[in-house]
């Protein structure tokens, strides 16, 4: 048995609490990470408030994870004891329905989520199947590594998968936790990046992070004016927009992504799609191999989160800071060395 | 000057009558066209009733048109007086905008319509710029060929555009004028073809064109057992539909595709296409070089519309056949000899 001392909410509403659990054996397929550090997601809040409707309490958060093996399993062959990785949304797929065998393990339609019915990473140890821990490749810092597992491949994930190409012209609407990043991505990407914020005091920031243009997201005439602009628009918010207004946005063969839940369906009118060809689609973070794909591009061209850090034991004053909005751009816990 | 005998209607709710018209000088980059033969679209009854408010009266149905070439402008290279050529939708487009320069002249800002704001083919001549006039290969029965140029590259150019495979699961939703070519044109492809209908009767019919399976449309519980199966869904029908259970029926990555357009706004859950990673899209038509693709294809596969013949001159009586639904599947009008 191996004891894990983690922080959890006993209770919907309640306050996270020191919490120990037991795991079993470690199967032959499993590895146990000491978690260095760890994340906080906007959905860590959501589940936390079982804003999802399936939410088990007492609920340990976190799944941007970051830390040493520390165990393998009898069948484990990628990972060695002592190797820095990171943990994401995911910690298990099946490994062998046909989705998986394509490489497409993130659409597994038995994935094993890090905070859905088991334990997440506000504690000192996690398990996950050893095709969930990616192993941080040199020039990635650890330190602000675990975000990428999560929020990163969220918006890493469909550049590749929907082939944005350098000469395309994109857009990131809401720029957080997942939009800085995305920023950066599509900036190195090499495609001419606009950025839609509610927030124009960011300006300079946004720039910084690679956006050439800064779109203010509540004045609907600067949208207007961009009619037929943007082969790739993505959306990191959670809310609803005027969604016939960025679908206008689009040129012709454009496509509107969004890997925001944003609540109400989308309303998209079927003139605007046909006649040039439009696409509005969605994903679920990335697979394992996109995950390392993206592990590789950000060591070669320097991308990372901007974090702030807490330590694990200060959580609650973490999640607080999270709620305010305040966060910039993304939340990290560290555990005492 | 050359003098058109064409049918036109007059008014909002008009009959066809006959209209003569006159057209000034061929430019260099035009065609004239003797008409054989015209399809009816669905469209061309939107367009005389002023369905979409953009009919100008007279206004002269008409834009699946096979005949032959009786006079080319001084540029034209790729047309010879005499050959057979079909026309649809398009009768122009601008030829030097960056979306023609990349072969998708059907998404040209500046197409022009064949019956917007012009004169379309229920008549004996009509006139379009020469890349619109497509030469018939050998093979392919210029008595049902009309159909082929809307109905036929409608549902045809999205499973190019959009890369369906031959090992795909495939579906269309409605199976009338452009549903019986889709089903054609994907068995042929090689995919496993399933056809959506509210007229469980057509079933034999339907698999004699070439669907694998038949789901009657209207029973929500057969729809709801096809959860996570299709890799791609067309919609040829314009009317709403219960888009979430269409989209529930398709498999990780897939993609509903309409080429109807629906009156009201598609609603799209955004955890229906974040989950699996799917696309919703539309798209108009298709370039000229699809066309050609489309004729080849149809040659090499021996396929053609399904049509029921009037001469020209009963016009009114075909529309009457149209709106009572009873076309099986698409009208030709010939002209006499």
């Amino acid at each position: 048995m191996t004891t894990i001392n983690a922080y959890a909410v006993k209770e919907q509403g309640g306050k996270l609490e020191p919490f120990q659990y037991e795991l079993g054996p470690l199967a032959g397929d499993q590895v146990d990470i000491k978690v260095t550090s760890c994340g906080i997601c906007h959905s860590d809040l959501s589940m936390m408030e079982n804003d999802w409707g399936m939410t088990a309490y007492p609920f340990v958060p976190g799944h941007e994870i970051v830390g040493t093996i520390e165990a393998v399993g009898g069948q484990v062959k990628n990972l060695v004891v002592g190797q820095t990785v990171g943990l994401g949304w995911f910690s298990g797929s099946c490994m062998h329905c046909r989705t998986c065998m394509s490489g497409n393990h993130n659409l597994c339609p038995q994935t094993e989520a890090t905070i859905v019915g088991r334990h997440g990473g506000f504690a000192d140890r996690v398990r996950c199947k050893e095709e969930w821990a990616l192993p941080l490749p040199d020039g990635v810092d650890s330190a602000a590594a675990g975000p990428l597992f999560c929020g990163g491949i969220t918006v890493f994930s469909p550049i590749v998968e929907f082939d944005v190409k350098p000469t395309d012209r994109v857009a990131v609407i809401g720029i957080g936790g997942l939009g800085h990043l995305a920023l950066q991505f599509l900036n190195k990407w090499g495609c001419e990046v606009t950025a839609f914020s509610s927030n124009p005091d960011k300006t300079e920031q946004l720039k910084a992070l690679g956006a050439h243009k800064v779109v203010n997201s509540r004045d609907p005439e600067q949208l207007a004016a961009l009619a037929g602009t943007f082969d790739f628009v993505m959306n990191t918010t959670n809310v609803n927009l005027e969604w016939g207004a960025y679908i206008e946005a689009l040129a012709p063969k454009g496509r509107l992504h969004t890997v925001g839940a944003v609540p109400d369906p989308i309303e998209v009118p079927a003139f605007s799609l046909i006649g040039k060809q439009r696409s509005v689609s969605g994903s679920p973070l990335g697979s394992p191999a996109t995950l390392a794909k993206m592990l590789d591009f950000c060591a070669r061209h320097d991308i990372k989160a901007m974090v702030e850090h807490f330590p694990m034991s200060q959580a609650n004053e973490a999640m607080d800071h999270l709620k305010a909005g305040k966060a910039r751009y993304r939340i990290v816990l560290n555990n005492e060395a």
